[in-house]
């Protein structure tokens, strides 16, 4: 499995992902799910996966138009006019590549699904947040909906509807995620670190900051430590349900 | 969906589990997975259902033998020796009940499968608690396992799995199931209100505290309502991963 989540604050976008890949429970790798294509002061977009490997390499690679020579490659990805259009071309790149290996020949016990979170901006508009489908279809965060998670998502899920604000600070919101990442890594092993980070800062049209937190990473455990420790004192806050004791 | 928690601790065991029931989205019912057998001095035993409904209504009408006229009824769950037997007695009848339905005859597109949660004391031994599933088979809680969950069970456990402490006080473990259970109704319509709990004393022999916490009872209410400012206090407690603004 994966976990990514992807917030569309008031500042831009944030993107977090997980890097395990697993194969049957004996046969773990890391690998990157984060992928960015960037014209400076033109076009930043952001793309996170979840699902079939094969099936999220053959669409990022297709993307990237790595079956031509390298002369020849002019990423269509890096010339749509708008981020719709953009959300379109991954939906049609990741419906043909399941509908290719899942269409015909051997079937395999598991599906070649996968979801695509995408976010970005273009110059002259906003910046846009979308979830697409393996069918090729998606749909866009708004204000009621400023954030999407993809693989494992409902450990780390209780977290972000409580406390997801999309007026709050980058740091806030680094450390709301590294929250929802520890309570998914605790639960579930088919999520492991590293963890891949990029922060867009919105008008910005730029790669923001992007950075790997590895395991061990003493603020990321000092996090998680602490979290802990205020999670009980939070339950210690509570009123009591009236019963005998 | 469901959502069922046991918690096994040095005090006794507590079971709580929602009622909602639903066959698709526009079908929704309230209905009891909660079922306590008691012969005050001598035995208690409590089982919470998930699963099929049809399933788990068989289980236990063959446990309370209402095959059988009611003069006739004697149930065999009052009379097995040891708790590990009445594992093995509902193990047996839920595999049956299944392999009748599932075996043979029409295929629906759900399957029959359910899982139990069963726990409770016999004179003269300790209070034990176990997880049955269809295949008959079941697994017991131990002190590295005090608790198991059935159902939607990955928004509620992140706070179990920090949370929980066998040596905790009655009216500490009732809180902290009412957190784990709000999260889940939160973030899932396939959860939902009231929600039946049984307190069982070790040693009592006897039932124990049983109530319902009916949809916008204000004691759960307040809990809920606070538990969203505590984690957002919490979450401001804690350290920063150090990234810019």
């Amino acid at each position: 499995m994966t976990y990514c989540v992807a917030l569309k604050l008031d500042h831009g976008l944030i993107f977090m992902s997980d890097t395990r890949t697993n194969a049957g429970i004996d046969n773990i790798s890391v690998v990157r799910k984060m992928f960015t294509w960037t014209e400076p002061g033109e076009r930043v977009i952001t793309l996170m996966t979840a699902g079939n490997l094969a099936t999220t390499q053959a669409v990022v690679s297709l993307l990237n138009e790595r079956s031509m020579r390298p002369a020849e490659r002019d990423p269509t990805i890096m010339q749509v006019p708008t981020l719709f259009e953009a959300a379109r071309l991954i939906g049609d790149t990741l419906k043909e590549v399941v509908a290719t290996y899942g269409g015909s020949g051997p079937t395999a016990s598991s599906t070649f699904d996968a979801t695509i979170i995408m976010g970005g901006q273009i110059t002259g508009m906003e910046p846009r947040l979308f979830m697409i489908y393996p069918e090729g279809n998606f749909v866009e965060a708004g204000p009621e909906t400023p954030f999407f998670q993809t693989g494992e998502t409902k450990y780390g899920r209780p977290i972000l509807l409580r406390a997801l604000d999309t007026a709050m600070s980058v740091p806030d919101a680094i450390r709301l995620l590294c929250v929802s990442f520890d309570s998914t890594l605790k639960a579930n092993l088919s999520v492991g670190m590293p963890l891949d980070i990029h922060i867009y800062k919105a008008d910005s049209l730029t790669e923001g900051q992007m950075f790997r937190i590895e395991s061990h990473d003493p603020d990321f455990t000092a996090i998680s430590d602490r979290w802990g420790d205020a999670l009980k004192d939070a339950l210690a806050q509570l009123p009591y349900y009236p019963v005998g004791s």
